[in-house]
């Protein structure tokens, strides 16, 4: 860490910062300049958090980390890219991945039809909420284990793995029977009581960033997962909270493109809930996949129009089976060419 | 809610909307333009979503709504003001409350000193975190039961009731044996699960806007409290995410003020968290007050360069008393002066 | 437009509203909801405005516009996309536009060998600064027509075209003289005085995208372009100012396909000033493409470290080489994908 | 400035920087941390710019300044406050200054009217738009030269000096013929070429914050004033873009507090852009004289509902008589008890 001192800062407030410093078994390195004295803060990382709270000593005037905090997330400790295996699903590897699926389980046979319809397609996972965190409490929130179960009986039927969301603590271990893989909400990223209780799952996680949350903070949600003891984890982009509004979120691909730059772990990207309007998710996928992402999750519904959620940013089956064609070969012709480059 | 038509919508498309409309149990009133046709839905509001769902109809360009989803925070539902009441304290009432204490709770002589002085300048509650969500895993996550320990202990002394962070709905009981009122986090406030336990709970809430809700959002966060049970809830702001940088969040007042015409709960202000500087606090806490908050959290360390969470946003015990004693009276004349007004 | 009366509003206010709507010369269209009258407004949209400001009328919860303001920019007025013709190079038509150049023109030497360079990498385009809005006034504030005479040489011997920011309505000439495309910067989008000075240029018009301009406040500064005798109009969407500061902007690419649903202008990405990451820059590019990008504008430096401005975002002659190289072939086969969905 | 070099940095690129920040002038000063090396810029700051282009270098992590780039605002350059004066008004000194008129000028009896009212009502200067930024070509543009003919007019008739807003160079000279302080609009707070001019002039200006503008590029526009030669400059905060939408802008009183921290310039709120809304204005004009403003600017006209711009968020005559009693007494007491602390 450097520490500031102001400009006007006092000999005596100098020397005590470094004597705080040697208190917290680090060693310093003074560097007086003609505006302001700049400290550097020498040694390992553990007392991190008490060096940081010398902001607030007198003459301080910024304290600036020079280590990201995330660790074990990082390139620096793993440089090889980390894989996420859910049967014959791969997340990280050569392959696209595409999950596929209505944003809410409203019936056994709105899921089934769905499922086939996807599979037929071409998607390799499926998706669909069995409890929904929703803005208003007279929204419809979900079947709950009903759905898990429809769930369980599409993955039967096609052969594709189930992605979910798990909303409590104390929904982990019913989730966990029926799905493959458990997604953490944008609005649960920080829910940090619940990533815990997903680190000793033996379930990956899917696990989306927040709407408001830093590419930091979104690496340091992970954190928590790894140090937790539960690797397989895969982070998904789906659009950050911005002045604009004609889009629902905006979807930040520099993000996905910085992620594969900072951190080992797969990344996906949700062009639905990263637009909210059906008719850019096609160029968005693609967007997406040339940034660099791993995959996709995608909204699917029978028919839009009666979704009882997520509507207006659903593909119905036509326009889902379009976009896959469309997807399918390409995609891999951008893979090769940017490996040309950098 | 009034469904616009796009400019080239057909006959057929528009028939299909008016069928939906009155399959959903509403009656359709026709407004054709020069250039599109606007559709009133007319009628009561409980299949407002499938009437939402009609974004996703062809022809259709956008379904606004012109009624509020939440109901029982609403002025339109309760004119005058909700008092919530703990003990001697009131908030909404006359009075200004003003929450004081540590981040989070360190030792139990940190917590007893803070106490001791914050009730001695004059605050009429003590907070201090117990449960700490914390961005990284490897920051300090705060004591949990001790702390709430502490926090009996320091009441049972000073008689100031005591208000804590719950961050999983598996610790709602044990903190509501030793809380006067729960705290849900900002990063919490859309964790749906933890709302709807605590809409269960006995005690008062205290529910802090998530750094990136919209007052709408935070308004039907407090709806899942009020529908599920519990009218007593009290709204805090804590400053939203923008672009700047040199405050650690942006306080947003406007926020206050506006719940004030839309809300009969009250609100109370968070100059710590919502500027991050030490400095500010005073002249945004003034300020929050002008504003029409009724009252305000504060955060007040021993030795806020020693402390293990938001030193640098933290007042030790004689600015804190100071700070009170320049807030005692004006605030009463203030009060008095806004009431010429409007 | 639509006029939405508050629940409360009176028969006389009700009776108001309608009366001035006539005196605009507008018909009203009255729908008398369970809780809330809605009044659509039926006319001509010429004085649009003074119906806009009933929103301050007594009992007027909101008025909502259901036409966009901007015409002459929109797919509506025009479906079919307009192209921009500089001598060869051609915007919006089949073939990928390649602007590359130094951020700004330091010298003659610089310039010169970047021209060459970009140019045998396979740019189509040469861009570099002359006049440049530096947010510090101890920055380089380029080398003005010094500047302009060095590209306009550049020009003569690469046979490149020229684009370069025009920053005031007194150096529009001037500019013009030199230059074949003159750039509106990101901060003067809405100069609207520098506008309507480039509406009466001949020269075609490069319309960076305001940091914290919504799409629909960029098509209006395009529109008076338009509406003032300039149909010449590139739109290049350069990065938004967000919370996230990890990228020196956030490069909005569903701005860029939602653009191209909206208007029929041609549109390309910066994603030099989108991410301010060089690394990031060939993802950036490919990911801009496959939204729908029409082109690219790229910052190259002879030696990115002694650059007097964006260093840190402008690739050398090698990686932009290599960019190139690697960009050459898939862009049109994604195109040609891209055709087969929607 | 704190060079600190990526954890994998070689000893041939340590060196290369050292060698150019001796190149440039300065002395270096390494430390050696156990994970990366950190090297201290020591010297003068003129070839800061230089300095910072090494984040472009190999091996480099980042750049980070120690020192401010503004200078003659800053505190440190002066500590004690500057006073603006125009006749009898003074900001920045015990009094506050309120300015109040019409968003712009209509007509000779429109504006007259207002200011006779807001004269009476106790406002000290009149505001009035002459030159009229908008957002789309087809709104109200301004009357031009016949609104500064009304000003001066008004002037003449109640004593009150004007401000009123100049947009571009060639207009300068005209409208400080007939203003006695020229307004830059919130769009055109980085536009350098008429910033440039104005240094020039002999009028105060009033520069009002850019929707996305940082508080430091805030304060940078105005060193360009002050640097270029004229030091009578009035900071406005008017509202910030973030994702909110139930106001039109975020008013953000922290950065009027912020900014007397860090400036001696004086800084006024502009509660009617930062709300958007009648009915917030009189409780967010409190809280920014409670956060440290040093006067106000509202908007005001004799028939809000027919206003031709900002009708929603300017009061009437009797509102804005009714603010001002209340305002008069007690925002004397907030400054004697903002006194007391720190």
């Amino acid at each position: 860490m450097v520490i500031t001192m102001s400009g006007n800062a006092t000999a005596a407030q100098i020397d005590h910062v470094i004597e705080r410093i040697r208190e917290c078994g680090f060693r310093e390195h003074v560097s007086r300049g003609t505006e302001k004295t700049v400290i550097g803060v020498v040694g390992t990382n553990s007392n991190r958090n008490e060096i940081e709270a010398l902001r607030a000593a007198p003459g301080v005037e910024s304290v600036t980390p020079i280590t990201q905090s995330y660790k074990l997330v990082s390139k620096q400790m793993k440089p090889e890219r980390t894989t996420v295996r859910i049967g014959d699903v791969c997340f990280g590897g050569p392959e696209v991945v595409v999950i596929a699926g209505p944003c809410s389980v409203e019936s056994r046979d709105q899921l089934l039809s769905t499922a086939r319809a996807v599979h037929e397609a071409g998607a390799t996972m499926l998706r669909g909420g069995a409890y929904k965190p929703r803005t208003s409490p007279y929204d419809f929130q979900g079947l709950g284990i009903d759905a898990l179960k429809f769930l369980s009986e599409a993955r039967a039927e096609t052969g594709l793995p189930i992605v979910t969301e798990v909303m409590s603590t104390e929904d982990v271990d019913v989730v966990a029977e029926h799905a493959d893989m458990l997604q953490v909400g944008a609005r649960n990223m920080q829910n940090f009581s619940l990533l815990r209780r997903l680190a000793n799952s033996s379930r990956p996680i899917l696990l989306k960033r927040g709407p408001s949350a830093s590419i930091k903070e979104w690496l340091l949600a992970a954190e928590y997962l790894l140090s937790g003891g539960n690797p397989d984890v895969v982070l998904c982009e789906r659009g950050i909270k911005t002045f604009e509004t004609e889009t629902r979120n905006t979807l930040d691909l520099s993000a996905v493109a910085l992620v594969r730059e900072l951190s080992h772990l797969p990344v996906i990207a949700d062009p639905s809930h990263g637009t909210g309007r059906r008719r850019l998710i096609v160029l968005m996928s693609r967007a997406a996949l040339a940034a660099g992402a791993d995959g996709l999750i995608i909204e699917v519904h029978p028919c839009p129009e009666r979704a009882l959620s997520d509507g207006p940013q659903s593909l119905d089956f036509t326009q889902f089976s379009e976009m896959m064609a469309g997807l399918a070969q390409p995609s891999r012709r951008i893979a090769n060419a940017m490996s040309l480059v950098f």
